[in-house]
């Protein structure tokens, strides 16, 4: 202990990190000042004594771990990181010390200090974006998995402020902890007491939270967030324990200026004339500290040495064997039969990627048996985190585990997941390669109703596709195969995609439309029958249906073609060539709500890659309900097979 | 209590019931008749005996409510209602009694009887859809807020399996009856241990869920949910607290019989030799009963008088005289000076049409004094409902309130709305009319970054546009004003719509673009700037770049078109003439994410209405980061003026 920095030194650090933030946030404008003079002291005895790190070195797998959940409050870090001299940049080599004078460009476009955490921007202390309340304990439950598949012993620290921890996630996120024993992970509630607008409720007091993270199962320490020795102590008791541990601190909102506390700034800065009257406090503060404070610097924790790692080959799936994959399984009668769903594909794929590849991991909520994520449960069951009925949370561990290096693939049903979209988009600002998959995709899964189905997906997914990333690659690549090979080989171009990636699978067992050794690309659409007089372009279940149509209109002398377009961003090839051979008619259909396929293509259309063109788009047009068969469904929102006939007679006429 | 319904009457009604689960779910060949008889018992006393309604008018508002947030375990429910003589219809108008031999029917398409509750399907028991898990208690909050500002006594019973209290919505349910006091909503926790892949974590055992609701606040009792007389007595009490109170009753999934029960059959059901052994136990269950049985049928509460209620012709709002709805507040200058934020146009809106309309009410997610629903709040502090940062729950609550009749505006940032869009996915199951308001869209905030920004929600909200509801109302129709004349009109409009509406503001003070007294219309867009060269198709903040850049174009003789597409669904006109005026050349600017504004007007142009035409559609092409100026940011994701102005030259030449 004699050589870990002492309460006064750190007293000292954090009335110099105070005064600091205050210029930091006047030379932007904004910032959150208040917020960050919250967790001033939690923060300084976490950076410069707690945390086993090494300020050069933040890619060490092996150090501790910071999540900000109330990301808002971020300036107290950077001014902490700049003091220690800590590293920015994309990658080791480019690692450069951030200055203190750079304090001053929080928040300028050029920056790497960017409004809230965010590692995109070159600040690799933050493995994960926050900013987007409640989500921060997820996070780190998923750091601390990938930790313990890694055999590593990092810590991950959590900071909660208590508006946030309204954020019904944060209850979720106390739940998977325990359920793992994730005792590595120490959550922080910071209790300022003052929200964005209000007080915060009473529901959210210090009192209230720590009985609540009671009957959630922790051992809870309340403490005075800004009495040093407190933070110390309750750090390491919380660090040191092998069960559930919280610490729930009370602290004041803008601490240490007058200025900031006469009423709730929150997100408001002072101008030069206040900010010069607050660090005149702070000097205050600070004389009064030094008489009884000890020479010398901070010194912290120890830094753990970085693991040596062994470079990994990961295996890769080749075409799918299904009888061979399902060996006596129940379901092999299905195979022969000559159907098989997609999300029964998904899940050997997934199990056999997982065999291959010892970064893939799996997790689900509540319906595995479902999803048949159930297949890698079973065989790699070290690598299966059941994530329960809570999504939010799924998602958000999954970034975390995504961001401790592994491949997550998180799935429910497709309705469910959205539940989940803005941990997805707060995983997509990490850059971190995340992996959802959302089965009983579309009005065709019939008897369970539209509580069910996942109508909303494509046009969501739509829009984040039309995005690339800083390495070029689409934002998120969305996949929807139409048969269970295409399916099982989503999987293994899901994995390869450096963003993240969505699947959509099947309730139903449908027909093979290809031969196991059939090659698919990100962005890849399928000809899969000749046609002169129009062209269906379609997508899941709705492949199936065109097929049968176009054999029905075949009949009376119409040959349509039939497109599988499986993928967004969609490219244009081959849909050029099979628009130029049916004159620019085309359908488009699919059994979610519009702005998806359709969209895509109709983007094409306009803008003149396909050549002359006419296009109708054809969608779930009303809210489906229940139906026995998919077909009965289908028929209630537009999509018979009589209305896609008269569809294609209108087009052609 | 000597007119009610005894303990062994009730114990033989629902054994009666089971029998029907049992057979309606054979026929259906689906329904999930374990889950259903997990809540046997506490259905049967609830609707023959505790609540206060009449089956034969559902419609009456001062009826007891019952959200069954576990949707699934309907069939029991529908039992009931058959049995009862429950009325089914769209309206009273149309009603008549649900007949027990229609229960086979369930899940057919053309059955009242949806796979969950869905009053869309002409069930009118229930005022809200369920299925998407863990929504029930906070829409029944909603109900209740409702109740509570119509003077109306009625309680709401809310059944909530234990599996899904993982969801964190619960825990924010929780919080807000705390904080509201609504002690008319009885929660019961269904704890029947089994999920349905695994048996529920422990985390959710009946001790725990009793614990943690301790924790929030309430008193709890817990009950063996088959024990009719402890049902009965749990009820009484809960009805008559005065203080939050909560049920955790333990129950077994698949009660009484025991094919059910020997693993864990989730939404399994028995084949017809299967359902006749289950029928002859539950005859043997029935004669063991009957030995202690009093004579009679049960008989319910109750049932309250129908309110009479005085039509009310509600106000609407008139042209804005900002100036005047100003009056000497601070940001009379702003308008002085000839800018105003959209999102001070859309508080001052919404007061001033609370005011007018008693049944408008507005919800924030602690944000108030950002979206300026503060607004509201300081004028009719009766009808605005602090959410706290707990968006589900938000939306939820709102679609309650709308079930119950009012017209709500629920507001937060854009970014964190995408939290709740499950929740207004199924609030539109139920067909209420939800108003959501996200403020800070688009890249151009600037400083707080992409965390902060609403990116994504115009291809959401854009394929919700493209559903038609039962009346031809669009499903969703989306507002998105430049101007903060537009956006006052656009809450009017909002009100007027039948089905849910999504208004998005903007942050910035930006010049008026329109005299007070414009009129606009849903899925209207507005020529602001003649051109004859290309028309550049814009919404919110792009628009006034628009202007800009065709200022700038015209100096070299470019004359660019500038329309304000402020609406979808995307009518054609005026769109039609401008394209033609401009040789069919056209770009869309939106600084969101793609896959919105743009894809509307695409698929405009693929289906030919708008004559010949070429489409690029720009948008954020890349995720923004933190800059302190909407310039800043914009040039980052492809949006600079440049590079506008190089497009349009590529455009026309």
């Amino acid at each position: 202990m004699s050589d870990l920095a002492t309460a006064p030194q750190l007293s000292l650090k954090a009335i110099e990190l105070a005064k600091r933030v205050v210029r930091m946030t006047t030379a932007a404008g904004s910032g959150h000042p208040t917020s960050a003079l919250s967790i001033l002291h939690i923060v300084t005895v976490l950076l410069y004594r707690q945390m086993r790190h090494d300020p050069r070195d933040p890619w060490n797998p092996a150090a501790d771990r910071l999540v900000l959940s109330e990301g808002h409050a971020v300036p107290v870090v950077y001014a902490a990181w700049a003091d220690l001299g800590g590293v920015v940049g994309e990658s080791p080599d480019s690692a450069r010390p951030l200055t203190v004078d750079e304090l001053d460009t929080l928040r300028a476009v050029d920056s790497v200090l960017d409004g809230h955490p965010n590692p995109q921007t070159a600040f690799p202390f933050f493995d994960l974006a926050t900013g987007s309340l409640g989500q921060g304990l997820s996070g780190a439950c998923g750091l601390a998995l990938a930790a313990r598949l890694d055999r590593l012993e990092r810590r991950v620290y959590v900071l909660i402020g208590d508006g946030e921890s309204r954020e019904g996630q944060v209850a979720e996120a106390l739940d998977f902890l325990v359920d793992n024993d994730l005792t590595r992970v120490v959550p922080v509630f910071n209790c300022n007491g003052l929200g964005q607008s209000d007080p915060v409720s009473q529901q959210q007091s210090a009192g209230r939270l720590a009985l609540k993270a009671q009957a959630y199962g922790f051992e809870v320490e309340r403490i005075d967030g800004h009495d040093v020795e407190q933070v110390i102590a309750a750090l390491e008791r919380a660090a040191a324990a092998d069960s559930p541990r919280a610490i729930v601190a009370q602290t004041v909102k803008g601490w240490g200026v007058s200025a900031f506390q006469e009423t709730n700034l929150h997100g408001k800065t002072l101008d030069e004339e206040a900010a010069d009257s607050a660090i005149d406090e702070l000097d205050g503060l600070e004389r009064e500290v030094r008489v009884s404070a000890a020479a010398g610097a901070p010194v912290a924790a120890p830094v753990p040495s970085r693991p040596r790692r062994e470079a990994v080959l990961p295996g890769r799936l080749g075409p799918p064997d299904f009888e061979a994959l399902l060996a006596d399984h129940k379901d092999l009668k299905k195979v022969r039969s000559g159907t098989f769903a997609t999300r029964r594909a998904y899940g050997l794929a997934l199990r056999e990627l997982a065999k291959a590849d010892p970064r893939v991991v799996a997790l689900d909520g509540d319906v595995k048996n479902s999803t048949y994520s159930e297949f890698v449960a079973e065989a790699v069951p070290g690598r299966f985190f059941e994530a329960r009925i809570a999504e939010q949370n799924m998602v958000s561990v999954a970034a975390g585990l995504a961001a401790g290096g592994k491949i997550p693939f998180a799935g429910s049903f497709a309705k469910f997941l959205v539940r989940g979209y803005d941990q997805l988009e707060l995983a997509l600002l990490s850059g971190v390669p995340l992996k959802l998959v959302g089965s009983h995709i579309g009005a065709n899964i019939g008897a369970d109703g539209p509580s069910q189905m996942g109508l909303t997906d494509v046009a969501y997914f739509g829009g984040l596709a039309t995005v690339e990333r800083p390495d070029g690659a689409p934002l998120v690549t969305l996949f929807q195969p139409a048969c269970a090979v295409a399916a099982y080989h989503c999987v293994q171009m899901m994995a390869d995609c450096p963003g993240a990636a969505y699947l959509r699978t099947m309730r139903p067992d449908l027909p093979f439309l290809y031969d196991p050794d059939e090659t698919f690309e990100p962005g890849g659409s399928k000809l899969l029958r000749q046609g002169e007089d129009v062209a269906l372009v379609a997508s899941t279940y709705m492949v199936h249906v065109a097929l049968r149509v176009a054999e029905r209109l075949r009949e009376d002398g119409i040959r349509a073609a039939v497109v599988d377009a499986y993928s967004l961003p969609l490219k244009d090839e081959p849909l050029r060539d099979v628009a130029a051979a049916c004159r620019g008619r085309l359908l488009t259909l699919e059994d979610n709500y519009g702005n998806g396929l359709g969209a895509a293509v109709a983007g094409l259309v306009a803008e003149g890659v396909l050549g002359p063109c006419r296009l109708r788009q054809m969608h779930a047009r009303t809210v489906p309900r229940s139906g026995r068969t998919s077909e009965d469904v289908l028929g209630e929102v537009g999509l018979s097979d009589d209305e896609i006939e008269t569809a294609v007679r209108t087009a052609i006429s």
